[in-house]
This record gives structure tokens, sequence and C-alpha cells, in this order.
């Protein structure tokens, strides 16, 4: 049988709330950080010379960037080596996923990159190590969910998935996200917003996955711009809500946006800004939706149900419009004949994507053309704001 | 240091999940459950003779009210006898807290009652035995929290406070919600709604709580009426609300409704009843609260700040009216006499209570007595509808 769940972590936050790393003072502690992170936020001194002081720890790697089989190779060795007790990953998705991978080697030393890439064959956990993950951006939700991407040889991505990887806790100290570039709270946002709309508006969404990320969504959707602008308590609310919306595609799928990013590994394009823009024109497709209508209720939006639905789209252009987002492709410059070219291919890959089959509403071949089309060139003559 | 903590526990959900106890068709499973629940549901042969048939199981004991230390004294070695992987506990809040203390004592055998009700004292769990709460009640949050009420000799409620009785996983059956009777409904879901508004308003609240309860106070005041009504739908959201409100409370606290009960004990009434029927003359008192305003944004609620907040109060008076749920002890029949006796004697508890220490707005003598009279003789002349 098949059950619906709602997994999730626990979490320790708040201003400082790194500090909590302390309680594992007479443990063995392994460390993956991000030391551009590390160096942004001036961590280094308070958190060798302070936190660490005294503690029997070992720093087994930077990850600034998507981990590959090649880049961790030589840290899982290293890790198991050291064998630890506690592994604490500090740093944006990517560290984050590698804490995991090198958590799973810790845990089964048996493994090898073959069996970890399907998810039967990840055994059961001992429990002897831990994974805290201590997320710097607000918007992978990786901290929460029971994913890695791993980059193989080829540079394809592959997915390890099992909830033996939820990390052991979540630590969202606010004082990490002071440093952020205007970008990485830009594009990290507009991702966590996608991933709570379509992780609520998804066939498979229980009524679990849709409460809290309906909760969710509307909370970003009241914060991102005033989080860009720099404002201390909606970027908390931001990191919250990012957690959360991380807990709704971990308990059900992402959606069009995510069904339909292909552009973003061709031309080379940050993640969040791919299916952050994809996102409002996709759910335009998929009105009407109960999940849509109540967002908007929530927000204090007026209208009938399918007006709400369509006012909720254009507040999200509109936000894009105050926090510079980037709303097609065109705007950013990627070459048009380039793009064209692509989308016969991006129509086939998305029509086999189980983020538009487990969408609420049907795709087909021309939908998709006429959606990669707008993708390019925007809402085409229609007015956002 | 102390750390502001969001914990909670993973869930099963939908009608029919209790069948995810075949999971465990390995294990040794020790069944804690209200008998009446199972009688109600007519339960016992799909739980018997279908989900448990040839597994290894050991019915424990029934647990159909509050349990008491002389009541589970021989239920503890019978559970230790039996040596059990998973103990399940099915039934309403008393169920699954008789449930937590024989985890307790199965997971540490050599603690004493005196030692666990001592937070301090209870040490961590091996991870042996594990626990798995179905509640069959929408409201006390017991599959989600760290605590579980027992009673002593003398009556007096004594609180078992731990993260490590945390049950393991919640199964949220909504089938096991069929049979409740309107009383439950109504009583469960006003408690229910007093955990998610009073855990987001007091002081201690964290920003995760308080985004997480206002997203489940918010439902339930949506949903509480059709749910009493018997709608499926509200059923299975106040499920999932009440269970929000739960973590709400778990990682921060009740509020001036619960921490100004006192007549519930002397007059024998359902903690519900007496927590739900406080809960809007204290919030009128609380006026104004950020988070009043939010949760009545919410709901689409016009107005400006301060009348939203009356016209959120005066919703639930609204609602309360028509569901017959009471609104004042006068209404039930309290002899007046008797309660008005009681009253500085509750007064001196109030100001003690941590609930109402941590209330958003300080208390007094003067202002604690006036609400009991409040509670006694309802709004004294002015309209609730």
């Amino acid at each position: 049988m098949n059950f619906q769940k709602y997994n999730n972590t626990n979490y320790i936050l708040g201003k400082g709330s790194i500090n909590y790393i302390r309680e594992y003072k007479d443990k063995r502690i392994a460390l993956v950080v991000d030391n551009r992170v590390i160096e942004a936020l001036n961590l280094k001194d308070k958190l060798f010379n302070e936190i660490l002081k005294g503690c029997d720890y070992s720093l087994i790697c930077n990850i600034d960037k998507e981990p590959s089989i090649d880049m961790l190779d030589p840290y899982i060795s290293k890790i198991q080596k050291y064998n630890p007790d506690i592994i604490v990953a500090i740093g944006g998705g990517a560290t984050i996923d590698a804490g995991k991978v090198l958590w799973l080697f810790s845990e089964l030393p048996e493994s090898t990159w073959d069996n970890i890439f399907s998810p039967n064959e990840i055994e059961k956990f001992t429990g002897k190590v831990s994974l805290i993950a201590i997320p710097t951006t607000s918007g992978t939700g990786s901290e929460t969910t029971s994913a890695a991407v791993v980059k193989d040889k080829d540079k394809r991505k592959n997915l390890i998935l099992s909830d033996e990887i939820i990390p052991t806790k979540a630590i969202l100290d606010f004082d990490l996200l002071k440093s952020l570039p205007a970008s990485v709270v830009i594009y990290s946002g507009v991702d966590a917003l996608a991933h709570a709309i379509e992780s609520a508006v998804s066939q498979i969404a229980s009524p679990f996955v849709e409460m809290n990320s309906i909760c969710a969504a509307v909370e970003i959707i009241e914060n991102l711009q005033r989080s860009v602008e720099g404002n201390q308590e909606s970027r908390e609310k931001m990191h919250i809500a990012a957690t959360i919306a991380g807990m709704g595609i971990n308990n059900s799928i992402t959606g069009m946006a995510h069904g339909m990013d292909y552009a973003g590994g061709d031309f080379n394009l940050p993640h969040g800004l791919v299916t952050g823009m994809l996102l409002p024109y996709t759910m335009e497709y998929l009105i009407p939706q109960p999940v849509y209508e109540k967002i908007a209720t929530r927000l204090g939006i007026q209208g009938d149900y399918i007006e709400k639905q369509k006012k909720l789209v254009n507040i999200i252009f509109d936000i894009y419009n105050k926090i510079e987002m980037p709303i097609c492709f065109k705007e950013i410059a990627i070459d048009e004949k380039s793009y064209l070219n692509h989308i016969d291919e991006y129509v086939k890959l998305a029509m086999k994507d189980p983020n538009n089959l487990l969408a609420p509403k049907e795709v087909n071949e021309k939908v998709l053309k006429e959606l990669f089309l707008k993708f390019y060139y925007g809402k085409m003559g229609e007015e956002h704001e």
C-alpha cells in the first residue's frame, strides 16, 4: 500500500543559533562548509576559535558549487577515516547536499555510487552519525528534504532520494542571512515561492502539504520584496517559509515551472532564476485551481473565484518588477535563435517529466510549445503591472 | 544558552492509513487502545483479524480516561515483560499519553515515577522501542507533543515533559473520525483553536510557531462549523490543523484560556469545553495583538487594525452560537454561589500560572477577577452575533 506522508525534521532557530553546535562539544564533529559564506559572514574566528574551541573537529571540505562524484570521492575516504559522530554542513543547498552524501557514506560505508542512486537500495541508517544542516540561503529547502543532487562524470545530475538523508536537525540562524547578495535573495526567494505553490497544487499534494505550503506561499508573497530590500524581519520570515516550502516538495513534488526548466542547464542560468521566472506563466495556464484562490484569499485579494486567481498571477509579476527579477529569457539576453532551436527538444523532455505529469491539468505538446515561447518573449504585449 | 526550537514528528495520513501498521509485521507490537473507540468504529475485526493477522502482538491495556499512576502501574510490568519493538496507541489524548508513559518505562526500565516527573531526569532513549500514535480525536495534539499528563494518588495532575516522548510517528487516519459524537468534535475543536491562537500570541512564540499556528487557527475557524455538521473534508482539515496547533503548544506554550481553566477540575467539566469557552474573553482582553490582526486578514476580514481584531473575536462567538458551544458557565448551569466562592482562589492560582505570566500583556488580580466574572455571566449584556 502507498501512504501519504508528511516527513520533516526538527529545528533550532533564531539569531545566533549556530551556537547550538556547542551542545555537541563532547562529540567528534566533521565540518562541510562553503568557505565563501564563512568569509563573507566573517564567521571563521567565531566558528573555529569560539564555538569549536577545544572540540574534536575536522574540517572535511569546502563545497562552493554543486557537488560531483569526482569532487566528493576524496572526501568520502577522509570523513570515513575521521569517523565522526556529527556532521555539520554550513552553506547553501549544494553544501548541505554534499553533507548528506558524506553522511550516507559515513553511516553506510559499504555503499557504492551505483547503489545510492537507486532509492530502494539505500539501507536504514544505524543512527551512529547525525547531520546538522545550517542553511545560509533561504530557498532550496535542502535542510529539510530527503534529496541530494550529485553530478556524474558526464555532468548529468543524479538524484539521491531517501528518507534516511533528511537532516537530523536544521539550524535556522537568521544572522547568517545578513551578507547575502541581492541576486541570491531574489533567485532563492522565487525558487521557494515555486516550491510552495507547486507542491500545494500538485495532483499528489496531501491536505497536510496543501495547508502548510499555502501558508508558506502567502508569507513569501508578503515578504519577498521587503526581504530583497534588506528588511531583517522579512528575511527571517522568508527563511522559515522557504523551509516549510521545502517540506512541501519533500512530501509532494514540484510542478511545471520545475518541469520546464531545461534552458537553465543549456544556458548556464541559476536554478532559482529559471524556475521563478517560469512560475507565473505556468500558473496562468493552470487556472482555475482552488489552491490559487485560497492563496489569494489569505492575501486579502478581492474578486470572484477566477478574478482572484488572475490577480494573484499579476501580483507575482508585479513583485518581480519591483525586485528587478527578470520575467523572460529575452530580457536576460539569451540568444533567440539558439533558444528557439531547443524548443522541440524541451517539449519532448517536458512531456515525460513527472513534474508535468502530476500537474493538476493535462499538458500536451501544443500547450508546452506555447509556454516555451512565452518564457522567451514574455507576456507578448500584455501588461504585467 | 537557550535556543528556540521547532520540534515535531513525522506523519502518515489519509483514509485507511491505520493500515500503515502492517509495515511493522515483523516486529513485536504492543497495543494501548481506547476500547470505546474500537467499538464505536467497528474496528475490532479489521484491527485484530486483518491488520495484525499473523503478527506478534499483545494488547497491553484499555485506556478510556485520563491515566493515573494506579491505573498504569500494572501495565508497566506487563509491557516490560512483553518487551515490544513498537507501541501503537489508538485513541484520544488520554490513550496516547498512556502510550507515552509505557514507552518511557519500556525504553528506560530503571525509571521511577519520581524521576520521570522531573524533566531533567529523563535520560535519552536508546531507540530500541518506537511509539506510533493514532489519534481518534482532533484537538489534544498529544500525537505531536513532548508532554503526558498522569494523575497521582491525590488526583492531582502531574506533567511528564521530555522531547524523548514525542511519538516516533503519528498516523492521521481520517476514517477514524467518523463516529465522533458532536460534543467531542466541538470541545476538541475549540481546544485546538485555543492551542493555535494562544501558542502564536505567547511572549515565547518563535516566528516559526507564529507562522504555523496562525495557519492552523485560520483553518480551524474556517472549518469548525462544517466539521461539527459532519462535513468530511472539514473534519480532515480540522484533524491536520489540530496537529499543527499541537506543534504550536509543543514549541511555545498555551495562554490565558489554559491558565484560567481551574473551574474545569472543580466542576468536572471537559477540558476543551472550558478552554474553548474562555478563549474569546481572554482574546478580547489581549487586543491589540499583531497575531490577531494577521488571523483576521487571512480570513478576509475587513477593517482597520483594531476593528479586524474585534471582528475576529465576534466571529468566534458567532461560530460558538452556531455549533451550540456554551459561552459562559451560567449557561451550563454551574452553581453561581459555588463558582463565585472559588474566584479568589482562582485569581491566586492564575497569578502564578506560566500561561498567564507569558501572555503578551501583563495581568493583575483586578483584571483576572473581572475575567472570571465574565466567564460566569457571559458578555454581560453585549451582543455576540
